[in-house]
């Protein structure tokens, strides 16, 4: 039949040419289960590090949050309803008649350099980055043929920033690419139908969200699709199952890409590729999978907020902890940056970024493919937190120290220390005595290094080297 | 199956309905024979006067024409390829990355008043109006669901500029409301993917033209459908005869709406509702059908220019000579109005749509509800066309004299005049003096009638009754 | 002394070079005694038809009047206080900080092209134009040295709009240039401190108003100097006779130039060149000294208003009307023209114009180097009004009826005519009878002319040759 | 004479009071001896740090520099000519005809909070700060008298900046409020007349610097007044000896208020009240005179660049030694703070400013009120730095040492102890070790102390207590 829309074109197309190819790999079938059979491509576990990128007409108005059009204009019938500060904002600074996307005209970008993004995702340790191609508010920040006239081509930057981002981060090819992409679309009136309906019509998922998707995958090829904006609608009315399906079996990224669990109502931490759970998961226990915490440097917004001040951003300290802690219990940490609508990394954002990096160059050893140990927050001291690797014949264990000792020792409850037991600082020579003390736990003789001799200034990574659980 | 876009749905619905409800009236075929067959709403042909309206983003730029963007940015493998004064006004006036969305910010429509608006046009002596719901840009100028973002309650105006003119024009009730509506959008990615598969896929049609046409129907009840953008795809791309097989089966307004004939290639001035052929058809001979001539005021555009000169605009003579070759042949005229990007009719339109309405005071007795006579243009004198209309038991003919007898006879080639003839001046008392001129002809006397008691300026009636063909 | 302004240095310059200048002309002195014994150019008086241009930041919100600001803004202590309409505009179409001065850049002028204009003033038979250099808001439409970034050269146009205008119509020479002038700026602080000090300092002049009419005079020679905005304050304060015996005895133009009447409180239709007495004077009898009646087209404004309906504007036959008037009783006409914001004349306005002119080109010769007679309107006849010419030993009485005499008869009371009378209508062949009624007053008889033999359609001109007073 | 600028008037106003005022003060005399001989008010040496503020229309383009009008449009007959970077800035982001002063509508300032900024400026230790009032682009951040629409009441913000930053101050009265004030501007062209004339006119000075200096005295009583923008005219031009007798003698700061030496070509590291020398001045010696290195955390600019990247800011280190450096030498740092368009300071600075005061919470002591000591760098340690105070009878010399030793031994050459010399470490409890080394120098045991107990990060005050010189 004719009368269909591209997506649905497309789903049959590729269903059918799966039924058709004879193939000595696993194939996917559209159900959880055999979804969650796959394994998780190895370089995400690896990589602990990823870098969130949130960008689009919000970054215009730049205020309150990447929320602004629903906390302006959302009905009230919803829990996220209109903000006073939104709505003052509007009244302050715009015409009566202004709407939101008269906004998308001042997205100029013109200050964009995909390169020199790309640097500064390369010296911050991050492994991966996920753009936001789409957000909620439904403008793509690709030259969609299904967002006519509501993306980044046709209206504000004239330019296809997913293309030309994903194009620098391969330049290098140190950090891979993904994208970001919201199911739903606050204010797309197809979507308000199909849930006026019910969810019994998919209007909006074929007309739009399917077709967006294998767009995005075939034409940038990412190595990660972050969805969200699932959580209104059942994971049959978006179609998650048949959509990952054809990611694992047949699109071009097939055997590297991974996902996350935000594709429908109960689904989320619970089915998918990694687990996000919620914004800021960071569940301080080890998980049973892979599980990746999205957090933000602003911790009042993943957009820009031009009226952000000092204290709204993380401190180095507080995210190198975030880190650990996040890494100790299994997690990647998924830190978000909010570019400006001109195109900038803001400074404060660089700069927590190449802290980072720094040090994570002392300390990545035990960051990067890492494990969780058997215990992740020591026993007894709650400022230690542990990762570990087998490498090479040998066990090691990483305690990472958020506070410094500074009473020359640092007293450890989980280690059982054994007689080919040695302990090190990365990043510092020569090794530091210790004692077992009963059948677990160790002292270990810490001395004052001074400020000039210290590797790094923030966590410190105490090498366990072939200590029993 | 479930996966269907929402026009498909409409479509299968009406059609399923339309099988079952039993009916003694006609019930049209989705075929052209079958939809030619339906006889023209008698409103129409009596009417004799629409006004076109077009205004959409084109309005903002307001330079060229409302082929703007396609001028602009059009690829130059079209006949109508970019134009340089079209680029160089960008140059000059735009920063370079300025695109054509970025201008619908600027249709800020303060000033529209739709009751003044419709003042205006009941003044003209119109009896319908055409507004332009959607041009070839694809901007709605009402809050289409299928065009998030790209339309007038969403970017610029924040109204529906679509519903609110209906509501002005049905207070009064005195002219009716229809629509402009292309078909296709010069750069909708859709519509363009569609074309490079040489139209053997529909994601544009059923995506965007047919649920936009059935919403709009549905929702403003329009009493003209004037579609257009139909050339570079046959009828069966388009779902044409589908489409106007529901309209005149089972819409809202099936029993009065009358359509056009730019339904697809090779349709235009062969099937539909009545002919408009080429743009300002003005075919100076009787036609079988019913036609329209749909021309403009501003004789270079149909969208408001800025720095439009006096001499682009048609003089009052220019303007009712044409319009009175244009019933004399059968035909309506539909006169066009570009308003401003800020909502108002420029004077210059509504001084020559208010005279225009001056002299149907006097002279529309000649020309609503009259039909072509035998002849139209005189045999003899190529300043005369004819009307005429069979009113209680005697016939009536008028012949409308563009240019006055100033010699003080006015010889006409046509009319054969017989005892009971008379001959009278509408607007003006009493009869002249005539005389016969063998078998065809007749020379009538026309006195001097000075400047302040002559009924009108510019095109005179004399009303022949009871004359032989 | 050196500290001392510019304007002040250049006043001193000038008297003391005048009084050295030995000459054998007349030197004025600066006192009104002087200045109005200077004889008015003959030019002006013989031009009668003068076209006025309001231009300026004002016409950007292009709403209410060329008033905007202080309607907006001014205070409530003051007559003309702050208007409802203006606030509610703004409120509604902008932000709640948006300034006046703000809107300046938006006085883009891209289409000006001052040839244009050149040819549509001199197809409206005007002999001059006065074009607004600057108005109550300061803004300069040149390059002032003394209104940094409030001219049309820093901010808005970049260009140099008085010196351009100033070119095109030397072009062809057939038009003057002359210049309208604000003295006072609504709310240029200067000038309110002096204002303050009840106008015992003159900072605002010595540091504004001077230095710029001396730049002006100096920079682009105009031939008339049309000022305003004096009002408030006496002519001492203004320095307005220092001014003018300058311009009388020393400025490039002294020859030529012409002045009005505004140049202080009490001044106006005393002193000075030409009187204006109030705006739209057309005091209806003959007046003793030369004046001029200044006049809109738009009877609302003098700047243009985007929101202008059709009846805003007068008729042709209005316009017509008021010319004939005026000048029978000795005035010139100033007819008003108010461009857009983007540099063109609405085609209402140039319709009006070439109108005119088209009625000069019959008419003409009752208007151009007329003189009242001794009569203006007719004793009888109260549509009828005179002008007068004593050509080569003929002396020609000009009756312009502004009614057709449908009757058949023209009926006047004032003339008395001789045995070589004639009677003639300007632009038609040929003499009519007439009879002589008693002592004073004729009936001449009018044949029906039709329309197509009229010589114009608004007002006529009856050519009384050798008729007595 | 009455015609005489109002600068001018309050002059002569001044003289003729101070003349008769009789008074037990010194009173200044208008010539560089008399003004160099008053002694500066003791707050601003005991100050050392100030911050400043650069904001201005250039704020808008925000790139490159705050010299962007000039590197735009700057004549090329100057040293500092159009810079490539900054002309194709305009070409490819703005319309061919946009000028600088279009920029200032975008100077919102709608985040501009002064009490935010006062609590950012109070936490970073300054003492003092000095607002850029008007630099070289002429725009005033007050609503000057003499700057009609071009002032940030007039024209963008419709604020005056000026006067809530010093009100604001005011409110805890911690940190003093000063301001900038540029004596030319670039492209005033009252100021290029004067210059043209080689100076030997003033309408410039006398009607737009002067007039504007008494105002922002009278109106805001700033205790700092940082003139700039003087070097093409002698100080005689300037007429800046009045304008500083009239400050020192009779303004309402004449106690207070401290001025710079930028008054004049020649003038400046030569007269006035604190030198500046040259932008960012650090000598790295002893100064005979008062000075005070002006310098920025953006290394390359004054004004707030949208597009600077981390490494163009400095370093928490780099700006620490700068401090100590320049204190040491008897100067005072005044640290340049950047704001937006809309009025933040961006986080970045803000972080530097707030880490510069917790170090000055720990070393203020060594800082505030200090005196440079008879050695400023060591002669054996090029790290260490000194200053000095004379408090209740014991002589105390500050060692500043910017790396720390890591040795475990502070080695100094300039130092000389004695039987009553204590060595500490600011910030940390107890007395270190020393030893004497011939008869100069010493050699201090220093602890390792780690990270967790050591009182700063970045530079290390060690006290000596009671050393010869």
């Amino acid at each position: 039949m004719l009368s269909m829309s591209s997506a649905g074109s497309l789903v049959l197309l590729v269903l059918a040419s799966t039924a058709l190819v004879p193939c000595d790999c696993v194939t996917y079938q559209p159900n959880w289960a055999s979804i969650d059979s796959r394994p998780l491509p190895a370089w995400f576990d690896e990589a602990k590090l990823g870098i969130f990128i949130n960008w689009g007409v919000y970054s215009v108005p730049s205020f309150y949050s990447e929320w602004f059009w629903f906390y302006w204009q959302g009905h009230s019938t919803e829990a996220n309803s209109p903000r006073p500060q939104v709505v003052e904002f509007m009244q302050k600074n715009y015409r009566p008649n202004f709407t939101y996307a008269d906004f998308a005209r001042d997205l100029t970008a013109e200050f964009f350099q995909p390169d020199v993004w790309a640097s500064i995702f390369e010296a911050s340790g991050a492994k991966y980055i996920v753009f936001d191609a789409k957000h909620h508010e439904g403008y793509t920040l690709w030259p969609s043929k299904h967002s006519f006239n509501w993306n980044s081509m046709d209206v504000g930057p004239n330019r296809d920033l997913v293309g030309e981002m994903a194009a620098a981060m391969r330049k290098n090819n140190k950090v891979k690419f993904g994208i970001y992409h919201s199911m739903f679309e606050w204010f797309n009136p197809l979507y308000l139908q199909d849930k006026a309906n019910n969810y019994t019509t998919q209007d909006f998922v074929f007309g739009k969200t399917m077709p967006e998707l294998y767009e995005l995958v075939t034409k940038y090829q990412p190595e990660v699709i972050w969805s969200d904006g699932d959580w209104e609608a059942p994971d049959v009315y978006w179609n998650s199952t048949n959509f990952i399906a054809w990611l694992y079996n047949d699109s071009p990224v097939k055997d590297t890409v991974v996902t996350n669990d935000r594709w429908g109502k109960g689904v989320v931490c619970r089915h998918g590729g990694f687990l996000t759970c919620t914004d800021r998961y960071n569940p301080g226990v080890k998980q049973d999978r892979k599980f990746e915490n999205a957090m933000t440097l602003d911790t009042n917004s993943w957009g820009f907020r031009r009226d952000a001040t000092l204290d709204g951003y993380l401190t180095i300290e507080k995210l190198i902890n975030t880190l650990v802690i996040t890494v100790s219990c299994g997690g990647n940490l998924l830190v978000n940056v909010a570019p400006t609508k001109y195109g900038t990394i803001a400074p404060i954002y660089e700069e927590r970024l190449r802290d980072l990096g720094q040090w994570l160059q002392v300390n990545g050893e035990a960051i990067y493919s890492s494990h969780p140990w058997t215990y992740q927050n020591d026993t007894l001291n709650p400022d230690v937190w542990y990762t570990m690797k087998n490498t090479s014949g040998s066990k090691d264990v990483y305690a990472i120290v958020l506070k410094w000792p500074a009473s020359g020792t640092l007293t450890l409850g989980a280690p059982s220390p054994g007689s080919d037991t040695a302990v090190t600082l990365l990043g510092y020579s020569g090794s530091f005595a210790f004692t077992g003390t009963g059948t677990r736990g160790m002292s270990i003789t810490v001395p004052a290094i001074d400020v000039a001799t210290i590797p790094c200034l923030w966590a410190w990574t105490f090498k366990l080297t072939n200590v029993a659980n």
